[in-house]
């Protein structure tokens, strides 16, 4: 069976102007990718942030959900809360993954050419035996392009509708399409004939 | 040419009890629907609050980013805020999107059960000429009945994956989710054989 984790860092990303930088922590990407992550059977949800005041925030939005008020408030919400790991970097969150068997790196992005994994065959790939992967998202303008150095995959970005190209989902809206596409049921898979070049 | 709207309720929708609520404006819905319907080429979208006080508040935030700060710090932002509209219920909604041609009603629902619209067909039927239509989705636990009572069709709920058929994503995963499914290209589309018996 697929096992399947995912990963948000907050560094090293992209600012507008293509620079690195290090993102602040926003409540709603815990929230929302780990509803996403969990009610498609995603195992676990890396927070990945290099600053401890940062980790130590979203550990306690995770501690009120899974055991404080919250669980109280919504009880349904402490179980894709209890899937949040909060790590340092990248390496700790595969190093984690990887523990009992080693993990791909599939990294994604907005922006399009080079060597892309189509969502189609990324489809595919989950569903042979022993597939065990993780997808890393990027706040700011994405993941700078050291981190996709490290992917064993790119994923294809979400194609434009638009005739102008534009394309700027969310991070939580771009996670929970990816999340359909490539973990959905019934198949509900994309060909990507028509990539769209542009800005991420 | 099909045309879309998309109208994110505040009232009457349905608390964890099941009464009646008003809900309170959270900023992200405003940004987030705003972003992926513009992405998907959804044309207005409309956000519906029966209180003063919060109409002004999304006015402000629209503002910012259409014509404020906001335009000069990300100018990418001001194209899906500037089809944000603001209005007082669905009726308003409607009657504005219908100002040319009738408009379709469409409500969503995370609930299975009753005379529901399978993807797969709703994507067929925004592929007709003149196909003219108004997503509507619910904050707080869902849509209350009376506004399912008003709608011409009701979309099948995304269908969970999890044995435990566990699926609580949030209006903004949803929504994005179903722009996806319904709008996306290439064809992206789901016969939805096993839908979800479960919770709101």
């Amino acid at each position: 069976v697929r096992r399947i984790a995912v990963a948000l860092l907050h560094y090293p990303v992209l600012d507008r102007a293509g620079q690195e930088v290090t993102t602040a922590i926003t409540n709603l990407d815990v929230h929302d990718i780990a509803r996403s992550a969990y009610s498609y059977g995603i195992e676990r949800y890396f927070v990945v942030h290099p600053i401890d005041a940062q980790r130590r925030l979203v550990e306690r939005v995770r501690e009120h959900w899974v055991s404080g008020a919250g669980r109280l408030r919504i009880p349904d919400r402490q179980f894709p809360m209890g899937s949040v790991e909060i790590v340092s970097d990248l390496a700790e969150a595969h190093a984690t993954w990887s523990d009992d068997h080693p993990a791909e790196i599939w990294t994604t992005s907005a922006a399009s050419g080079g060597d892309v994994l189509a969502h189609a065959e990324a489809r595919g790939l989950l569903r042979e035996a022993g597939a065990k992967v993780l997808f890393v998202f990027g706040t700011g303008w994405g993941l700078a392009p050291r981190v996709h150095a490290k992917s064993t995959r790119r994923l294809a970005p979400i194609p434009s509708v638009r005739p102008d190209g534009y394309n700027h989902l969310s991070v939580r809206a771009a996670a929970a399409i990816l999340f359909d596409r490539l973990l959905g049921n019934p198949a509900c898979v994309s060909e990507m004939p028509r990539p769209f070049e542009g800005s991420p």
